[in-house]
């Protein structure tokens, strides 16, 4: 990873940190190879925008040959949709609180609009607001694989869609989301099995009530590899556009596929074998525990082991790394999502570092 | 804190969950309280902005009493004097990378302002950037008081303000922060007598050198209760304004003093004796661990037990807590500072819910 070092010392005289630098070749490498190993299989990708909520993203992904993109959360939607974007999904078990259903209304009216609904009373909450509208919008029912979180047991798929559609609602298929492969290239491997069965017994109990499921969606970055089913559709993966040392630690991807990281300065040395860098939880957040610690300084041994908002703590390992007070150094953190919602916007070079631009963080802060 | 649940019944119709909501009164009785402990000690209130990074509650807190503000990082430092605040300390050892240096000097031509320095490099490269202008700079030395973070060693005081005045800069005095006082009453008590030491040894070094430290500033909300030694000038308390469930663990607040909590919505409940909420670590962070939980949820025992992004695992206690797909929650953070700045806005009401006021988090995003 030391390209990582040697694009942030071309840049940086420009870089006030923290800071998040995306290193676009490696991002768009990752976004063609994405594309590239699900055409091969016949898959569509609708990639998840929690990751980068950044709209140029977004524009590169459909650009590679996505077919629309997933969204956590209204207002993520609402923002893609006024950048254009025509096809979203929110995979997401929608409750219509506050004024929630009328902007779902007024986005699916414009926009093709897809939610996630898995149980009987959104369904009825989501089609009152509708109203008239409810045709309008497609409706994905989100089952279980295991994940123990959100999703219906796989044979209620097909009472639920019946529900839907008598609600005057547009049922066209199933979803999970398999968040149980998390802890190593087994558990994903297994989670991508469970996630299978799932889906298969899902379509089966649509069969059963007399319906069709024309979209079979997968997740996520760390059981891609295996979500090869032929009954799946497409597939949501959000953080295989900037990877991190978690999807390292998975094997689902290598270091040189990591395209963002976080530039912090050491700003104090007088403990001994330990700088404080500038990178705290707010730059950060806390993804990490005692033993991983919460983000490696690329191409070192050095782990920050302890984080306060402003402050980040590197015991220095023994060797000869010991970066004095003002060196600029990159940080890659364990989980990239939680950590682009924390800036403004993202500076982006390339490995050689000899190019800026900054792009927005569209949709940070759009959290409902 | 039942009132939380009480004001939020009110107005829910309003609020789009995850929603972080103020109770104005809790706030304002906070902010009161506060001004009011330091004037009776004669100590300046000087509030960390870092836990609200909202001109409205600044305001309040100048208007209240306070003699200025504390701030994070230069980008607070530059929003809150874009909205006329003028006296400003950023209590951080800064480095003054990237463009940071002008950004310093632009400030501190245009208000008063205060940085904080720990070594001799941070004080030529502040000096340098400061150019002509060096004279307008105050700088103020960090000492450790055993938090093992930023600070040099008290004794280092004085030679650092010789250094900083040879440059040209204005020393005015010594801070520190007693971080290390955060596992409870007994560690919060022994933190500020490390806090008085240290602040004393500072002192003293500064008139070992022959200079007065006119300024001797000491944190932070969990010790303020005994930051009252006749030798500190100014307390920098963050979280006072708001509190969460860490300070009342430590004894700092009680839960009647919790003014922000974050309303969520039951979204899913297919998982026996668990519920899940629309508040992952997007709206609350990852803050708490296995054993406290992520959050509570005000007036009842249960507690976030697993976090991911959009979606919060709740156990449902044995009892008659089983709340409804739809119900509205109001959850209390762990640590409230990384909530705020997930959100564009604080949804302000009062503990009857009668009010609705929206106040943008003005320096969010801001972190470098």
């Amino acid at each position: 990873m030391n390209r990582l070092q040697r694009a942030l010392d071309t840049l940086v005289a420009k870089v006030d940190t923290p800071a998040p630098i995306v290193l676009v070749d490696v991002m768009q490498d990752n976004i063609d190879r994405m594309q590239a190993f699900a055409t091969e299989r016949n898959l569509d990708v609708r990639p998840h925008v929690k990751t980068h909520k950044c709209v140029e993203i977004g524009r590169r992904q459909v650009k590679a040959g996505a077919v629309g993109i997933t969204a956590g959360n209204v207002g993520e939607a609402e923002v893609f949709a006024a950048a254009g974007f025509d096809d979203i999904f929110i995979a997401y078990p929608i409750w219509p609180s506050g004024t929630k259903g009328v902007r779902i209304r007024k986005l699916a009216v414009t926009t093709r609009l897809r939610v996630g609904v898995d149980n009987f009373a959104a369904i009825d909450a989501i089609a009152d607001a509708m109203g008239s509208e409810a045709g309008r919008l497609e409706v994905v029912i989100e089952v279980d694989c295991g994940a123990r979180r959100s999703g219906a047991p796989p044979e209620a798929a097909g009472d639920l869609a019946v529900a839907a559609r008598r609600k005057g609602l547009v049922p066209v298929g199933v979803f999970t989301y398999p968040g149980h492969g998390s802890s190593g290239r087994e558990a994903r491997k297994r989670a991508a099995m469970d996630q299978e069965a799932a889906l298969i017994a899902a379509v089966r109990s649509f069969k059963a009530v007399g319906m069709m499921a024309d979209v079979v969606s997968a997740g996520s970055t760390p059981t891609i590899e295996y979500a090869t089913s032929s009954i799946i559709t497409e597939i949501r993966p959000g953080e295989y556009v900037f990877n991190d040392l978690n999807n390292t630690r998975l094997g689902a991807c290598t270091e040189d596929q990591i395209a963002l990281f976080v530039a912090g300065t050491v700003v104090s040395d007088w403990v001994p074998d330990q700088v404080i860098l500038d990178v705290g939880t707010k730059a950060l957040s806390r993804e990490g525990n005692a033993e991983i610690g919460y983000g490696a300084v690329a191409g070192t041994q050095a782990v920050l082991s302890k984080l306060n908002e402003y402050h980040g703590f590197l015991p220095l390992p023994a060797g000869d790394f010991t970066p004095g007070i003002g060196a600029v150094l990159p940080i890659v953190p364990n989980h990239v999502c939680p950590v682009v919602i924390n800036f403004e916007e993202l500076i982006v070079t390339d490995s050689t570092g000899s190019t800026l631009e900054r792009w927005k963080v569209d949709a940070r802060g759009f959290l409902s």
